[in-house]
Protein backbone atom coordinates (compact mmCIF):
# COMPACT_ATOMS: atom_id res chain seq x y z
CA UNK A 1 0.00 0.00 0.00
CA UNK A 2 1.61 3.39 -1.30
CA UNK A 3 2.16 5.76 2.23
CA UNK A 4 -0.23 8.20 0.82
CA UNK A 5 -3.25 5.99 0.93
CA UNK A 6 -2.66 4.73 3.82
CA UNK A 7 -2.44 7.64 5.01
CA UNK A 8 -6.42 8.31 4.14
CA UNK A 9 -6.98 5.02 5.06
CA UNK A 10 -6.28 6.10 8.68
CA UNK A 11 -7.85 9.26 8.94
CA UNK A 12 -11.35 7.79 7.31
CA UNK A 13 -10.42 4.95 10.52
CA UNK A 14 -10.11 7.95 12.90
CA UNK A 15 -13.30 9.62 11.39
CA UNK A 16 -15.76 6.54 11.54
CA UNK A 17 -14.37 5.63 14.93
CA UNK A 18 -14.87 9.32 16.15
CA UNK A 19 -18.52 9.79 14.72
CA UNK A 20 -19.70 6.09 16.45
CA UNK A 21 -18.34 7.23 20.00
CA UNK A 22 -19.60 10.84 19.44
CA UNK A 23 -22.97 9.00 18.24
CA UNK A 24 -22.88 6.27 20.98
CA UNK A 25 -21.87 8.09 24.14
CA UNK A 26 -22.03 11.46 23.38
CA UNK A 27 -19.43 14.14 22.36
CA UNK A 28 -17.84 14.81 26.22
CA UNK A 29 -17.73 11.61 27.16
CA UNK A 30 -15.55 10.62 24.07
CA UNK A 31 -11.70 11.07 24.76
CA UNK A 32 -9.01 11.11 22.02
CA UNK A 33 -7.41 7.98 23.53
CA UNK A 34 -10.16 5.98 23.23
CA UNK A 35 -11.19 7.50 19.50
CA UNK A 36 -7.59 6.32 18.77
CA UNK A 37 -8.16 2.81 19.92
CA UNK A 38 -11.59 2.12 18.62
CA UNK A 39 -9.56 3.44 14.85
CA UNK A 40 -6.92 0.45 15.98
CA UNK A 41 -4.08 3.78 15.42
CA UNK A 42 -1.76 5.11 17.85
CA UNK A 43 -2.45 8.37 20.11
CA UNK A 44 0.84 10.05 17.59
CA UNK A 45 -1.24 8.90 14.35
CA UNK A 46 -4.34 10.91 15.17
CA UNK A 47 -2.21 13.67 16.52
CA UNK A 48 -0.94 13.86 12.88
CA UNK A 49 -4.19 14.17 11.54
CA UNK A 50 -6.03 15.81 14.04
CA UNK A 51 -4.30 18.41 15.94
CA UNK A 52 -7.29 18.45 18.92
CA UNK A 53 -10.84 17.37 19.34
CA UNK A 54 -12.15 20.62 17.25
CA UNK A 55 -10.18 19.42 14.57
CA UNK A 56 -11.77 16.04 14.45
CA UNK A 57 -15.27 17.77 14.50
CA UNK A 58 -14.52 18.91 11.74
CA UNK A 59 -12.94 16.05 9.87
CA UNK A 60 -16.56 14.27 10.85
CA UNK A 61 -18.67 17.52 9.53
CA UNK A 62 -16.79 17.92 6.54
CA UNK A 63 -17.19 14.29 5.84
CA UNK A 64 -20.64 13.82 6.08
CA UNK A 65 -20.86 17.18 4.04
CA UNK A 66 -19.27 15.44 1.50
CA UNK A 67 -22.50 12.50 1.72
CA UNK A 68 -25.25 15.82 2.01
CA UNK A 69 -24.05 16.49 -1.31
CA UNK A 70 -24.22 13.09 -2.88
CA UNK A 71 -27.67 13.29 -1.52
CA UNK A 72 -27.93 17.10 -2.91
CA UNK A 73 -26.62 16.63 -6.17
CA UNK A 74 -27.82 17.31 -9.02
CA UNK A 75 -30.62 15.03 -11.11
CA UNK A 76 -32.56 15.56 -14.35
CA UNK A 77 -35.96 15.26 -13.21
CA UNK A 78 -38.87 18.11 -11.50
CA UNK A 79 -37.21 19.84 -8.75
CA UNK A 80 -40.06 19.33 -6.44
CA UNK A 81 -39.13 15.32 -7.19
CA UNK A 82 -35.70 15.83 -6.43
CA UNK A 83 -36.72 17.17 -3.18
CA UNK A 84 -39.06 14.44 -2.36
CA UNK A 85 -35.88 12.09 -3.27
CA UNK A 86 -33.71 13.92 -1.43
CA UNK A 87 -35.20 14.00 1.43
CA UNK A 88 -35.69 10.15 1.80
CA UNK A 89 -32.20 10.00 1.36
CA UNK A 90 -31.33 11.98 4.18
CA UNK A 91 -33.08 10.50 6.62
CA UNK A 92 -32.22 7.20 5.13
CA UNK A 93 -28.57 8.18 5.58
CA UNK A 94 -29.50 9.54 9.07
CA UNK A 95 -30.50 6.32 10.16
CA UNK A 96 -27.88 4.26 8.85
CA UNK A 97 -24.76 6.17 8.39
CA UNK A 98 -23.23 6.92 11.82
CA UNK A 99 -20.83 9.80 10.03
CA UNK A 100 -23.66 11.51 8.69
CA UNK A 101 -25.82 11.37 11.75
CA UNK A 102 -22.91 12.58 13.81
CA UNK A 103 -21.80 15.45 11.23
CA UNK A 104 -25.39 16.61 11.56
CA UNK A 105 -25.45 16.60 15.42
CA UNK A 106 -21.83 17.97 15.81
CA UNK A 107 -22.17 20.63 12.88
CA UNK A 108 -25.02 22.18 15.47
CA UNK A 109 -22.92 22.28 19.09
CA UNK A 110 -23.31 25.45 20.47
CA UNK A 111 -19.38 26.14 20.27
CA UNK A 112 -18.77 25.63 17.02
CA UNK A 113 -18.09 29.40 15.53
CA UNK A 114 -20.32 31.08 13.00
CA UNK A 115 -17.65 30.36 9.98
CA UNK A 116 -17.49 27.02 10.58
CA UNK A 117 -19.28 24.29 8.36
CA UNK A 118 -23.11 24.34 9.72
CA UNK A 119 -24.65 20.93 7.79
CA UNK A 120 -28.38 21.93 8.54
CA UNK A 121 -27.87 25.15 7.11
CA UNK A 122 -26.03 23.93 3.90
CA UNK A 123 -29.77 21.71 3.58
CA UNK A 124 -31.87 24.52 4.46
CA UNK A 125 -30.02 26.72 1.44
CA UNK A 126 -30.62 23.93 -1.12
CA UNK A 127 -34.15 23.08 -0.05
CA UNK A 128 -34.48 26.72 -0.50
CA UNK A 129 -33.17 26.92 -3.93
CA UNK A 130 -34.50 23.66 -5.36
CA UNK A 131 -38.12 24.59 -4.29
CA UNK A 132 -37.92 27.66 -5.79
CA UNK A 133 -36.68 25.66 -9.00
CA UNK A 134 -40.04 23.70 -8.80
CA UNK A 135 -41.92 26.82 -8.17
CA UNK A 136 -40.59 28.53 -11.39
CA UNK A 137 -41.06 25.16 -13.51
CA UNK A 138 -45.17 25.44 -12.50
CA UNK A 139 -45.44 23.12 -10.16
CA UNK A 140 -46.92 24.90 -7.31
CA UNK A 141 -49.96 25.87 -6.68
CA UNK A 142 -49.78 30.08 -6.77
CA UNK A 143 -50.93 30.14 -3.30
CA UNK A 144 -48.28 28.70 -1.88
CA UNK A 145 -44.69 30.84 -1.12
CA UNK A 146 -41.85 28.56 -2.07
CA UNK A 147 -40.48 29.98 1.56
CA UNK A 148 -43.01 28.33 3.28
CA UNK A 149 -42.68 25.17 1.77
CA UNK A 150 -38.99 25.45 2.17
CA UNK A 151 -39.56 26.16 5.81
CA UNK A 152 -41.84 23.21 6.67
CA UNK A 153 -39.80 20.82 4.77
CA UNK A 154 -36.66 21.86 6.67
CA UNK A 155 -38.87 21.82 9.87
CA UNK A 156 -39.65 18.07 9.35
CA UNK A 157 -36.47 17.10 8.51
CA UNK A 158 -34.89 18.49 11.79
CA UNK A 159 -37.78 17.21 13.97
CA UNK A 160 -37.47 13.63 12.34
CA UNK A 161 -33.64 13.70 12.85
CA UNK A 162 -34.28 14.68 16.27
CA UNK A 163 -37.03 12.37 17.25
CA UNK A 164 -34.91 9.48 15.48
CA UNK A 165 -32.26 9.85 17.85
CA UNK A 166 -34.60 8.13 20.59
CA UNK A 167 -36.95 5.94 18.14
CA UNK A 168 -35.32 4.92 14.98
CA UNK A 169 -39.15 4.54 13.62
CA UNK A 170 -39.59 7.72 12.66
CA UNK A 171 -36.21 7.56 10.37
CA UNK A 172 -38.46 4.95 8.45
CA UNK A 173 -39.56 5.67 4.70
CA UNK A 174 -43.29 5.25 5.66
CA UNK A 175 -43.10 8.17 8.29
CA UNK A 176 -41.74 10.74 5.95
CA UNK A 177 -43.84 8.93 2.85
CA UNK A 178 -47.02 10.29 4.69
CA UNK A 179 -45.76 13.65 5.47
CA UNK A 180 -45.38 14.11 1.56
CA UNK A 181 -48.98 12.24 0.79
CA UNK A 182 -50.39 14.63 3.43
CA UNK A 183 -48.53 17.76 2.18
CA UNK A 184 -48.86 17.18 -1.83
CA UNK A 185 -52.39 17.16 -2.69
CA UNK A 186 -52.52 21.42 -0.95
CA UNK A 187 -49.19 22.00 -2.86
CA UNK A 188 -49.25 20.76 -6.43
CA UNK A 189 -51.16 22.32 -9.03
CA UNK A 190 -54.06 19.87 -9.74
CA UNK A 191 -51.97 19.29 -13.78
CA UNK A 192 -49.22 18.25 -12.06
CA UNK A 193 -50.45 15.53 -9.37
CA UNK A 194 -49.89 12.30 -11.36
CA UNK A 195 -46.08 13.50 -11.73
CA UNK A 196 -44.76 13.41 -7.99
CA UNK A 197 -44.28 9.93 -6.02
CA UNK A 198 -44.47 10.73 -2.83
CA UNK A 199 -42.78 7.63 -1.79
CA UNK A 200 -39.40 8.93 -3.49
CA UNK A 201 -38.38 7.36 -6.20
CA UNK A 202 -35.35 5.64 -5.01
CA UNK A 203 -37.64 4.07 -2.57
CA UNK A 204 -40.31 3.18 -5.45
CA UNK A 205 -37.47 0.65 -7.27
CA UNK A 206 -37.67 -1.71 -4.44
CA UNK A 207 -41.49 -2.17 -4.69
CA UNK A 208 -43.65 -3.18 -7.01
CA UNK A 209 -44.68 -0.22 -7.91
CA UNK A 210 -44.82 3.56 -7.69
CA UNK A 211 -46.89 4.71 -4.70
CA UNK A 212 -49.10 7.98 -6.20
CA UNK A 213 -49.63 11.13 -4.67
CA UNK A 214 -51.91 10.50 -1.54
CA UNK A 215 -52.76 7.03 -2.07
CA UNK A 216 -55.69 5.68 0.24
CA UNK A 217 -53.50 4.59 3.18
CA UNK A 218 -48.91 4.32 2.74
CA UNK A 219 -48.03 1.90 6.04
CA UNK A 220 -50.37 -0.01 8.47
CA UNK B 1 -41.62 33.26 55.75
CA UNK B 2 -42.76 30.33 57.05
CA UNK B 3 -40.14 27.45 56.73
CA UNK B 4 -41.83 25.30 54.11
CA UNK B 5 -42.43 28.64 51.79
CA UNK B 6 -38.74 29.25 52.09
CA UNK B 7 -37.67 25.74 51.26
CA UNK B 8 -40.05 25.89 48.15
CA UNK B 9 -38.10 29.04 47.16
CA UNK B 10 -35.28 27.52 47.73
CA UNK B 11 -35.90 24.04 45.47
CA UNK B 12 -37.14 26.76 42.43
CA UNK B 13 -34.52 29.02 42.70
CA UNK B 14 -32.50 25.78 42.29
CA UNK B 15 -34.63 24.30 39.50
CA UNK B 16 -33.69 28.04 37.38
CA UNK B 17 -30.57 28.25 37.91
CA UNK B 18 -29.77 24.19 36.85
CA UNK B 19 -32.09 25.23 33.74
CA UNK B 20 -30.27 28.16 33.10
CA UNK B 21 -26.53 26.48 33.11
CA UNK B 22 -27.55 23.11 30.96
CA UNK B 23 -29.24 26.17 28.85
CA UNK B 24 -26.17 27.95 28.22
CA UNK B 25 -22.94 26.11 28.56
CA UNK B 26 -24.48 22.41 27.98
CA UNK B 27 -25.40 19.60 30.80
CA UNK B 28 -22.03 18.31 31.21
CA UNK B 29 -20.14 21.65 31.71
CA UNK B 30 -22.64 22.18 34.46
CA UNK B 31 -21.46 20.90 37.63
CA UNK B 32 -23.48 20.97 40.98
CA UNK B 33 -21.10 23.38 42.73
CA UNK B 34 -22.13 26.18 40.18
CA UNK B 35 -25.04 25.41 40.45
CA UNK B 36 -25.78 26.21 44.15
CA UNK B 37 -23.90 29.47 43.85
CA UNK B 38 -26.32 30.48 40.45
CA UNK B 39 -28.83 29.77 42.80
CA UNK B 40 -27.91 31.58 46.25
CA UNK B 41 -27.40 28.33 48.05
CA UNK B 42 -25.33 26.49 49.63
CA UNK B 43 -23.79 23.35 48.50
CA UNK B 44 -25.55 21.33 51.43
CA UNK B 45 -28.65 22.57 50.40
CA UNK B 46 -28.60 21.65 47.59
CA UNK B 47 -27.94 17.93 48.39
CA UNK B 48 -31.23 18.55 50.82
CA UNK B 49 -33.12 18.92 47.98
CA UNK B 50 -31.55 17.04 45.52
CA UNK B 51 -29.51 14.08 45.93
CA UNK B 52 -27.06 14.60 42.76
CA UNK B 53 -27.59 15.34 39.29
CA UNK B 54 -29.76 13.18 38.45
CA UNK B 55 -32.22 13.98 40.25
CA UNK B 56 -31.57 17.83 39.82
CA UNK B 57 -32.45 16.62 36.05
CA UNK B 58 -36.07 15.10 37.28
CA UNK B 59 -36.80 18.36 38.92
CA UNK B 60 -36.29 20.22 35.80
CA UNK B 61 -38.02 17.65 33.66
CA UNK B 62 -40.76 17.87 36.39
CA UNK B 63 -41.02 21.76 36.06
CA UNK B 64 -41.00 21.83 32.52
CA UNK B 65 -43.90 19.35 32.80
CA UNK B 66 -46.18 21.43 34.23
CA UNK B 67 -45.64 23.85 32.40
CA UNK B 68 -46.51 21.85 29.61
CA UNK B 69 -49.34 20.47 30.87
CA UNK B 70 -50.80 23.93 31.38
CA UNK B 71 -49.88 24.63 27.50
CA UNK B 72 -52.40 21.77 26.37
CA UNK B 73 -54.73 22.37 29.65
CA UNK B 74 -58.44 22.07 28.49
CA UNK B 75 -59.81 24.36 26.52
CA UNK B 76 -63.33 25.10 25.50
CA UNK B 77 -62.60 25.11 21.78
CA UNK B 78 -62.83 22.93 18.47
CA UNK B 79 -60.05 20.58 19.29
CA UNK B 80 -57.76 21.50 16.19
CA UNK B 81 -57.97 24.84 17.24
CA UNK B 82 -57.16 23.98 20.41
CA UNK B 83 -53.97 22.05 18.59
CA UNK B 84 -52.54 25.67 16.75
CA UNK B 85 -53.02 27.64 20.18
CA UNK B 86 -51.18 25.17 22.10
CA UNK B 87 -48.35 24.58 19.01
CA UNK B 88 -47.99 28.16 19.27
CA UNK B 89 -47.82 28.56 23.33
CA UNK B 90 -44.96 25.49 22.79
CA UNK B 91 -43.04 27.60 20.98
CA UNK B 92 -43.74 30.55 22.44
CA UNK B 93 -42.48 28.89 25.86
CA UNK B 94 -39.68 27.42 24.43
CA UNK B 95 -38.47 30.69 23.11
CA UNK B 96 -38.99 32.66 26.54
CA UNK B 97 -39.39 29.76 28.95
CA UNK B 98 -35.29 28.92 30.02
CA UNK B 99 -37.10 25.73 32.38
CA UNK B 100 -39.54 24.32 29.05
CA UNK B 101 -36.28 24.45 26.71
CA UNK B 102 -33.81 23.03 29.36
CA UNK B 103 -36.69 20.68 30.77
CA UNK B 104 -37.52 19.28 26.67
CA UNK B 105 -33.64 19.04 26.14
CA UNK B 106 -32.68 17.15 29.12
CA UNK B 107 -36.00 14.70 29.01
CA UNK B 108 -34.29 13.39 25.53
CA UNK B 109 -31.10 12.67 26.88
CA UNK B 110 -29.59 9.10 26.03
CA UNK B 111 -28.80 8.33 29.92
CA UNK B 112 -32.73 8.84 30.87
CA UNK B 113 -34.33 5.61 31.30
CA UNK B 114 -37.27 4.02 29.41
CA UNK B 115 -39.57 4.72 32.48
CA UNK B 116 -38.23 8.58 33.07
CA UNK B 117 -40.66 11.37 32.03
CA UNK B 118 -40.04 12.17 28.29
CA UNK B 119 -42.00 15.67 27.63
CA UNK B 120 -41.68 15.32 23.82
CA UNK B 121 -43.61 11.37 24.34
CA UNK B 122 -45.82 13.36 26.15
CA UNK B 123 -46.52 16.14 23.92
CA UNK B 124 -47.04 13.72 21.00
CA UNK B 125 -49.70 11.44 22.92
CA UNK B 126 -51.35 14.69 23.90
CA UNK B 127 -51.23 15.61 20.14
CA UNK B 128 -52.41 12.62 19.22
CA UNK B 129 -55.58 12.58 21.44
CA UNK B 130 -56.63 16.23 20.14
CA UNK B 131 -56.05 15.14 15.95
CA UNK B 132 -58.27 12.17 16.99
CA UNK B 133 -61.01 14.38 18.66
CA UNK B 134 -60.38 16.88 15.29
CA UNK B 135 -61.47 14.44 13.13
CA UNK B 136 -64.38 12.84 15.52
CA UNK B 137 -65.86 16.82 15.69
CA UNK B 138 -65.75 16.59 11.62
CA UNK B 139 -63.24 19.24 11.28
CA UNK B 140 -60.89 17.11 9.09
CA UNK B 141 -61.35 16.06 5.36
CA UNK B 142 -61.96 11.90 5.07
CA UNK B 143 -58.56 11.69 3.38
CA UNK B 144 -56.57 12.32 5.82
CA UNK B 145 -55.34 10.26 8.43
CA UNK B 146 -55.39 11.55 12.03
CA UNK B 147 -51.82 9.84 12.63
CA UNK B 148 -50.38 10.87 10.06
CA UNK B 149 -51.72 14.77 10.71
CA UNK B 150 -50.28 14.05 14.32
CA UNK B 151 -46.88 12.94 13.31
CA UNK B 152 -46.52 16.02 11.26
CA UNK B 153 -47.42 18.08 13.83
CA UNK B 154 -45.13 16.43 16.43
CA UNK B 155 -42.34 16.56 13.50
CA UNK B 156 -42.46 19.90 12.48
CA UNK B 157 -42.66 21.06 16.50
CA UNK B 158 -39.51 18.79 17.64
CA UNK B 159 -37.69 20.83 14.36
CA UNK B 160 -38.35 24.17 15.21
CA UNK B 161 -37.28 23.38 18.62
CA UNK B 162 -34.09 22.07 17.35
CA UNK B 163 -33.34 24.56 15.00
CA UNK B 164 -34.62 27.64 17.54
CA UNK B 165 -31.74 26.10 19.88
CA UNK B 166 -29.32 27.55 17.00
CA UNK B 167 -31.78 30.51 15.69
CA UNK B 168 -34.23 32.04 17.58
CA UNK B 169 -36.25 32.85 14.64
CA UNK B 170 -37.31 29.33 14.14
CA UNK B 171 -39.71 29.71 17.32
CA UNK B 172 -40.84 33.21 16.39
CA UNK B 173 -45.00 32.82 15.74
CA UNK B 174 -44.90 33.91 12.15
CA UNK B 175 -42.58 30.69 11.35
CA UNK B 176 -45.37 28.57 13.23
CA UNK B 177 -47.99 30.36 11.73
CA UNK B 178 -47.03 29.70 7.60
CA UNK B 179 -46.83 26.01 8.45
CA UNK B 180 -50.19 26.08 9.52
CA UNK B 181 -51.51 28.16 6.62
CA UNK B 182 -49.80 26.14 4.79
CA UNK B 183 -51.33 22.83 6.17
CA UNK B 184 -54.85 23.84 7.23
CA UNK B 185 -56.15 23.99 3.72
CA UNK B 186 -55.69 20.91 2.68
CA UNK B 187 -56.57 18.96 6.00
CA UNK B 188 -59.86 20.73 6.84
CA UNK B 189 -63.37 20.08 5.35
CA UNK B 190 -64.04 23.02 2.89
CA UNK B 191 -67.24 23.72 5.31
CA UNK B 192 -64.73 24.38 8.34
CA UNK B 193 -62.54 26.24 6.85
CA UNK B 194 -63.44 29.75 8.44
CA UNK B 195 -63.26 28.04 11.88
CA UNK B 196 -59.48 28.18 12.51
CA UNK B 197 -57.08 31.07 12.89
CA UNK B 198 -53.67 29.46 11.96
CA UNK B 199 -52.11 32.55 13.98
CA UNK B 200 -53.43 30.87 16.75
CA UNK B 201 -56.23 32.76 19.14
CA UNK B 202 -53.90 33.68 22.39
CA UNK B 203 -51.70 35.01 19.15
CA UNK B 204 -54.78 37.07 17.36
CA UNK B 205 -55.77 38.33 20.55
CA UNK B 206 -52.41 40.62 20.44
CA UNK B 207 -52.87 41.63 16.54
CA UNK B 208 -55.54 44.28 15.22
CA UNK B 209 -57.83 41.60 14.14
CA UNK B 210 -57.42 37.33 13.64
CA UNK B 211 -55.79 36.29 10.13
CA UNK B 212 -57.91 33.98 8.37
CA UNK B 213 -56.68 30.04 7.05
CA UNK B 214 -55.01 30.55 4.03
CA UNK B 215 -54.17 34.64 4.19
CA UNK B 216 -52.48 35.46 1.15
CA UNK B 217 -49.16 36.33 3.31
CA UNK B 218 -48.45 36.03 6.80
CA UNK B 219 -45.18 37.79 8.01
CA UNK B 220 -42.58 40.00 5.96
Amino acid sequence: MAKQERAIRTRNALIAAAAELFDQDGFEASSLAVISARAGVSSGALHFHFANKAALVDGVVDAAGERLQLITRHRDALSLQVLIDASHDLMQGLARDVVLRAGFALSARPERTAAARDLRRDWQAWVEATVERAACEGALVPDVTPRDLAATVVAVAAGLETLGGGDRRWLERSTLTRFWALLLPCVVSPAARELFVALGRTGAESVPRAVPVAPPRIGS
